[in-house]
């Protein structure tokens, strides 16, 4: 490299380019000076608004590949579970909004085709990519549109079943321009798990695959990869060598995908020649591409799991600026875990979220009976339905997101058999910054609608420890326990029953406040609040949200104003279930319902509960219209 | 075979044996005689209780074998989906009862413990019987227990994602109890759809594969299947043999179990042996059994889809008693083919079940637009929306009680990113004989949960058409329309608002019915059966029922009493949300909500519809109950 190139990949900044167009005129030094700086962005900018950290360094030049060689938003580039979008929103017109990712009328942080053509769908679960790329390819087959449909997907995510059902589809259906992009980091999210997770090991290890490469690439680089006659060669050099050195076919080209690969995901030449060869089939392709989690920032490399999703951090040792022991996660995990040392029945399982549930404590001092099943939300309550079927008591522990997954199975595999599992529902509520994806706002509604279900909502960790021990020793059926990100360090409310049901508090006032839950501590400060202005009110908190007694329907028919607040959608909530039950009994007042019926887009808690009307403050504006002053 | 074993295999009867204990003392020849007289059995009760007959009949010599093989119930035999399960129960103390089966009060025609400790779980929805084989087989091992957990899965119920899971944990695990066979008869419910059917043919039809069988077959003939010494042997001879012949790994061994087969499995000797040699690994085994569906009567060789799942049928000819063409099935279908010929952008998807959905229609004009995925709902709801999210307008059609499986995916990738995407819900509401695994009552609380969802249900073949346009053609987002199993040839009452979001009859009455779908005949029946004794009653029939006007809600506020009739689960049910707003509208009257809030057991949809009180009788009772007379 002479000097010249020197300076002039010392100054090529982001900043100065064209994107995502000008990348193609790119050199390979140039692209590694760009991935520099992108590294540096994101390690910057994460830890100050938290994130994805180590699955978006592990693909900078996967997704700079994926734009010198694809021409998005033509061709359409899907991000499984959208970790890794980060590069791809800074190479397609976000890089000045970057620094606003995940805060409040920034840009989000997973793909939004709102926010740019170049975001194909919307992502943020999970093992979606493939099927959903089956659906724009034949969607683009039908039309006679030349383009390409590729999906980007995880190791981890390729666990999910879905994923087996797009690629069962995908490789069936013959779609000429579907192209599946692995992203191999050996790693799902909470370290690999499933046989899968050996088997793409085995791939990536194999010394074979390492000459069968070297041999390729040696043959790539002699071939011009444009024109028919070339590619032909090329194909047939690659596929008689990969025979004779892989000995088998891979899982992949059994389910009928052309495979190429496994290639070093941090060499920029190699990757995009194996992506420009994957354009020449007319035939669905699988790239297998290695990479690293965390790649470039040693922190993230040496703990990727403890980078995948990160509140801000400390940038010179990694170190997250907020403790996490404090968290609804770690009393969970730590009560769970002295219950099990107790009684040897009590068995734990996460969907590939150890340390996101907090269930670390529990593997630390009972690895047999911890189960890591990938991300595999559907697995996860069936397999607790067989546990359960021979008398052991299995505790799932998944994010009311993720347990969307499982609707099915709760219903045909644990509650009509009347099997006795137990949820604990983290991120249950309003989670924050990931937005609509994932905002935990529907566990209610599902749960409610299945016979015979239990749901505990606590409002501290008091609460939490009481309901985890009766959800596990009293009672029967399926049980839930459901319980917000973060911590419950603001809780001030009075602590006086704590085994009970409810706390029934009556101020010989006009108004009614029900509540259960976070915002409890909401309606409990207003509640002192209005009494200051003379405003009375009587409160009702639920712990066990559903089902609730009856009597308590009786007690609130002698009120002129009934409000419910409820942190969840509202329709198959508790607060309409409450309202129907108060007409059925004939009362005659007024009922007010205020719950968080829509998608709620990215913002802090803080900020959503205000929207949603959940906060002290809106409760108490409730109070002064609807109350009357004593 | 002498003349004496002649007549005693032809007196041999199952009603002579200890079932299944004597089973093992039987010689294959008597085998064969038990055999012809199960099909015997199956044909005959089938043919009158309708029921699933392909799959039953090529089972028999499997489950014969797994219980000569197996000790149930101390091994623990799990059939997926339970559509294979009659001769698992005419083996284990069902023979007599048999008749009664899918009758009310009779047994079941899925596995249900209940009924019976051989039962070891609930099934009747796919793919769930290797997870929850896994959590048995984890359970045993926790407990000390050395029994097996053998999961019985067909080809088509493979492709399900749930499936995968299960492969992915279990392959994993090194559980060495649990056992996975594969009844492998090529042919998912519709056909064999997606990559995974082409690739178990090419094991199948592997001219190779047939020599290893019988090289292997020879090798076990003359080895002893008892004794550690002897299955070393047997297994090393095995491993190499295939090794040998084979060349290559089966996609069930990179996931990390041993693998046997393919085996014939109508093969008595062959089966067994390969089933003991299962027994002898220290691994989790994948047993490769190929089957015919509908094995042994000719009508159902010939058409197994159409066999798959029957009504009532002429033995002799394997006609149906009724015919199919009266359905709303076959009125979606036809009506989806039309509105298909005037626009090239709709698309029709099924999982699995193009005959049930009345799809074939669409299939056979339209072949290009027609997706069969296989049991694989997620992914129909997910490549829904990348279709639509590229300007198609696809429709899926699915019953009701498998669109559980897809949840996640309507909310995730559907609704957040407000794609267009129609749900033809078929079987909604009481499906009758499937029973508690099968009902739909459950979509519209799930579907009402999502924000942005718009559902019809029509009453009559007339608003079935009319929905579907407008769902199509008028509506944005997702769409539901949903209609009952059966047909509407009862229906009676008065048609004169087809395009219209309801209808309002108001007679001057203090009680207002309200109701939808298929159970307002009903309603108006005893509408007009209480006017003729002096009981008037006004009437609110829903078709579009969510979300419904406001204004309905404040014409309810002028009775006395409202009473809402509705064919589904309540909690999150129209009926609810009705309810909740009335109490929010200031209503003083008095509310009463008729629902199908539990688990219902199998019996006729009229007898089902009777005890949940949705029937013209029991509506009449809620009118003199709660009316006055004129």
């Amino acid at each position: 490299m002479d000097n010249e190139n020197k300076m002039l990949e010392a100054e090529l900044r982001l900043e100065d380019l064209e994107l995502p167009e000008d990348l193609r005129a790119l050199s390979y030094a140039q692209c590694r000076r760009i991935s520099k700086e992108i590294r540096s962005i994101l390690v910057r900018t994460i830890s100050k608004n938290g994130g994805h950290l180590a699955s978006n360094l592990g693909t900078v030049e996967l997704t700079l590949a994926l734009h010198r060689v694809f021409d998005s938003p033509q061709d359409k580039l899907i991000w499984d579970v959208g970790h890794q979008c980060y590069t791809h929103k800074l190479l397609t017109g976000r890089l000045r909004e970057f620094r606003t990712i995940r805060k409040e009328g920034g840009i989000s942080g997973f793909p939004k085709p709102a926010e740019s053509p170049h975001d194909a769908c919307i992502s943020g679960h999970s093992s979606t990519s493939i099927s959903m790329a089956c659906g724009i390819a034949e969607a683009m087959r039908q039309q006679g549109d030349p383009h390409y449909a590729v999906a980007v997907i995880g190791d981890g995510a390729l666990t999910g079943g879905l994923a087996w059902e797009g690629l069962n589809n995908g490789g069936k259906k013959k779609l000429q321009n579907l192209i599946v992009v692995l992203n191999d980091n050996n790693m799902s999210i909470s370290g690999s798990v499933g046989a899968l997770a050996g088997y793409l090991r085995s791939i990536r290890e194999s010394e074979d695959y390492v000459k069968t490469k070297q041999a390729l690439e040696r043959k790539l680089r002699n071939t011009p990869a444009v024109g028919t006659p070339a590619i032909k060669v090329l194909k047939k050099t690659k596929d008689s060598l990969k025979r004779v050195v892989m000995k088998q076919a891979t899982m992949f080209e059994q389910m009928g995908f052309v495979y190429l690969g496994p290639v070093d995901g941090h060499n920029q030449a190699e990757l995009e020649e194996v992506l420009r060869t994957a354009k020449c089939y007319h035939a669905p392709v699988f790239v297998h591409v290695k990479t690293v989690k965390g790649k470039g920032y040693v922190p993230a490399e040496m703990n990727p799991s403890q980078f995948h999703g990160v509140s801000k951090f400390d940038i010179m040792t990694g170190n997250p600026e907020v403790s996490g022991d404090d968290s609804y996660s770690a009393e969970f995990g730590q009560e769970l875990t002295r219950l099990a040392n107790e009684d040897e029945r009590i068995c734990a399982i996460t969907a590939a979220m150890e340390y996101g549930t907090g269930l670390q404590y529990f593997e630390a001092e009972h690895p047999e009976r911890f189960y890591d099943v990938g991300i595999a939300e559907q697995h996860a309550v069936t397999f607790a339905a067989g546990l359960a079927s021979q008398g052991r008591i299995p505790v799932f522990a998944v994010y009311s997101t993720f347990l969307q997954r499982s609707y099915d199975q709760l219903i045909h595999d644990v509650a009509i058999g009347g099997l006795h599992v137990v949820l604990a529902i983290d991120r249950a509520g309003i989670v924050g910054e990931d937005g609509e994806t994932h905002q935990g706002t529907f566990d209610v509604p599902m749960l409610t609608s299945i016979p015979g279900t239990t749901i505990y909502s606590p409002a501290c960790y008091e609460e939490l420890r009481m309901c985890l021990r009766r959800a596990i020793h009293e009672d029967a059926g399926l049980v839930a326990v459901r319980y917000p990100r973060g911590n419950a360090s603001k809780m001030t409310f009075p602590r006086d029953e704590h085994n009970a049901d409810y706390a029934y508090t009556e101020c010989g006032s006009d108004v009614l406040l029900i509540s259960y839950g976070r915002v409890y501590q909401a309606v409990w400060e207003a509640h002192t609040t209005c009494a200051k202005s003379g405003y009375q009110t009587s409160l009702l908190k639920l712990t066990k949200i559903f089902p609730f007694a009856e009597e308590l329907v009786e007690k609130a028919l002698g009120y002129k104003t009934v409000i419910f607040f409820e942190e969840s959608s509202g329709f198959g909530g508790i607060s309409t279930i409450f309202g129907s039950l108060l007409s059925q009994y004939g009362f005659g007042g007024r009922y007010v319902r205020v719950s968080a019926d829509c998608f709620l887009k990215q913002a802090s808690v803080d900020a959503l509960l205000e929207k949603a009307e959940l906060s002290a403050h809106a409760v108490c504006r409730y109070v002064y219209a609807y109350g009357t002053k004593s």
